[in-house]
């Protein structure tokens, strides 16, 4: 999706590709493995800035970039924070961030003192290799992740799992902003993310009841991660509003993020673009809205036969003025094969076209 | 600009590019000749649909792909109406559709007898090749065209010109439209145009006082176009609205048009991705606007040193809330190497910062 964007821009966008096929592979220059720092080495021989789409490259190679010459945003320091979330706890507490209660658990006994100590329950986490809920938890005895103390040890040594209090939140919400090396830093509206089994299911823009003080907070919070960890273009700040009134810091994405995809047809800017003008350090765009609400939901690779292409004419009739994004991914469930977008002066007309038109797409 | 569309629909597409470094090269599967049916033939041998950015593909290398059973939209029975002045006029005229008085001249003696007969003035017009003001001379005596008569004959067959009368407009108005083969048709509000050297330099959404007459009578017009020609992907109808209150067509353009770059920002669907919806036979997207009024204004190479690049950052700077679209076009002297947008609720507003932004983007 960053594609488009380049287009439009005027910048030559080239792309490392994991797997021939894969929806990237559209523009792709090169097909490599971005775990290979030779690989990307040579990838990045002409280009003026690298970027990522995801925060899973290796912070050898992310270095070996940095020793060669070439601008890396966001940078490694940064994203050594966004890889491991023991050590954005860590960070973020030393910035005097709100973050739900935490701890540093190396052994079954420690993870059921944490359990303990917070009414009987905990949220397990793994350092590194979360994703839409893969890797996270939530236990009430360390035994339910015995195994995971094990499949940690890195080396000979013990590893280390991240335990959260359960909070109790009355609803999630994101806060999307963008940061360039000069400093410049913009927000969108703050954003209420509803998540089923872990995964995003859809985004209200702005999140409902957020204006003032919420929004506020949210956006404080926002450009005190993005200063504190220098973090360069995109970053998604995912929050929980708790039923005591807190604003808490849950995850960290330092790139375009799927709480901030409505603003590709909701805002002056998409994030997309923004994610571009930011590591290219050019000047940011306006985040203002195109309407009052904007609603964005995912469309998931479901059991149904067909794909989205055998859908889309049937889905596109009943919707004309619902905006549709496919990634090209061939579906399988529960996989994100696109989301749409529906903007409008009234939620609940704007919620319920946004979710007819994505049932319809996803079959 | 139909790849970012492409993309979006997840509708694969393939570019056949006249030389490399042309912008649609970007995303160029194949450089090759048009005018070559051979060439196109072998480029067309696995795509569903054959279109095109512009009008002058032979009709020869249309009609091998239509034998070939290749869907050609628009057709080329449409095509050889846009790509001929006199054909045009003829069939408008047919369809009883309002033009500016015409005749079809083959000597001076025919033209000065028009001329005589229009207030001692013509517009003079090859039919084929025109293009922003190419190919159009205003005349009061045949003499001033006396080199067309000669260039225009063909296989020793003398050629005809296209006399026109010299048409009193109050402003220059477009009325873009997309049909689809199974019929639907869409239009998005009438627009005006600004033409600065027979080039245009400015499109405003919708056009100031049209409500109501004028834009049913364009609205009209337009439909009748399409349907009388069947037309397949977006439709530009350029009209002249006359002192005395008439409305008649100026041109035809059968693709996305220089009068619908502002929907790319201003409207809900897009022309490009319309077009591509209409000739791909799917539902067609929904064309209300984001904001009460939309100005485009195209940026120009122009005789300053440096290229659009170079001026990006400080006029992105200083216009945070306009869309920039660069075409990857090196500048040269009144080519259009990119257009930018603005939208919002006060006109004079709007176009301020619309003719703002394109003057800083130009230098």
């Amino acid at each position: 999706m960053m594609i488009p964007a380049a287009i439009e821009l005027g910048v030559e966008l080239r792309v490392l590709a994991e797997t021939e096929g894969m929806s990237a592979a559209l523009a792709a220059d090169r097909v490599g493995d971005y775990t290979d720092a030779s690989t990307v080495l040579e990838f990045a021989r002409d280009v003026d800035v690298i970027t990522f789409d995801h925060e899973h490259v290796p912070q050898d190679v992310l270095r070996a970039l940095v020793d060669a010459g070439v601008p890396v945003r966001p940078g490694p320091g940064a994203l050594a924070i966004a890889q491991d979330k023991l050590r954005m706890r860590e960070r973020l507490s030393e910035l005097g961030l709100p973050v739900p209660d935490w701890a540093r658990v190396e052994t079954p006994a420690e993870l059921d003192e944490f359990i303990a100590a917070h009414g009987g329950v905990a949220v397990v986490k793994t350092p590194r290799g979360g994703y839409d809920g893969k890797g996270v938890r939530v236990v009430r005895s360390a035994g339910e992740v015995g195994e995971w103390f094990a499949t940690i040890a890195e080396d000979g040594q013990p590893g280390a799992l991240l335990a959260e209090e359960l909070v109790e939140f009355r609803r999630e919400l994101a806060q999307l902003v963008a940061r360039r090396p000069s400093g410049e830093i913009v927000a969108w509206p703050l954003v209420e993310t509803v998540q089923v089994g872990g995964v995003c299911s859809e985004v209200i823009a702005p999140a409902p009841k957020s204006a003032g003080r919420l929004a506020d907070r949210a956006g404080d919070i926002a450009f005190a991660v993005a200063e504190g960890l220098e973090v360069t273009g995109v970053l998604a700040v995912e929050l929980f509003e708790t039923v005591d009134d807190r604003v808490l810091i849950n995850e960290l994405a330092m790139r375009p993020h799927n709480s901030g995809h409505w603003s590709m047809d909701g805002a002056t800017t998409g994030q997309f673009e923004q994610h571009l003008r930011a590591v290219l350090d050019l000047p940011l765009g306006g985040t203002g809205t195109h309407a009052p609400w904007a609603v964005m939901v995912n469309i998931l690779g479901g059991p149904e036969e067909g794909t989205l292409a055998d859908r889309t004419p049937a889905a596109l009739a009943g919707h004309p003025t619902v905006k549709l994004h496919a990634y090209g991914k061939s579906p399988r469930p529960g996989r994100k094969v696109g989301h749409v977008t529906a903007i409008g002066a009234d939620l609940d007309d704007v919620v319920y076209e946004a979710r007819a038109a994505a049932a319809e797409f996803q079959g």
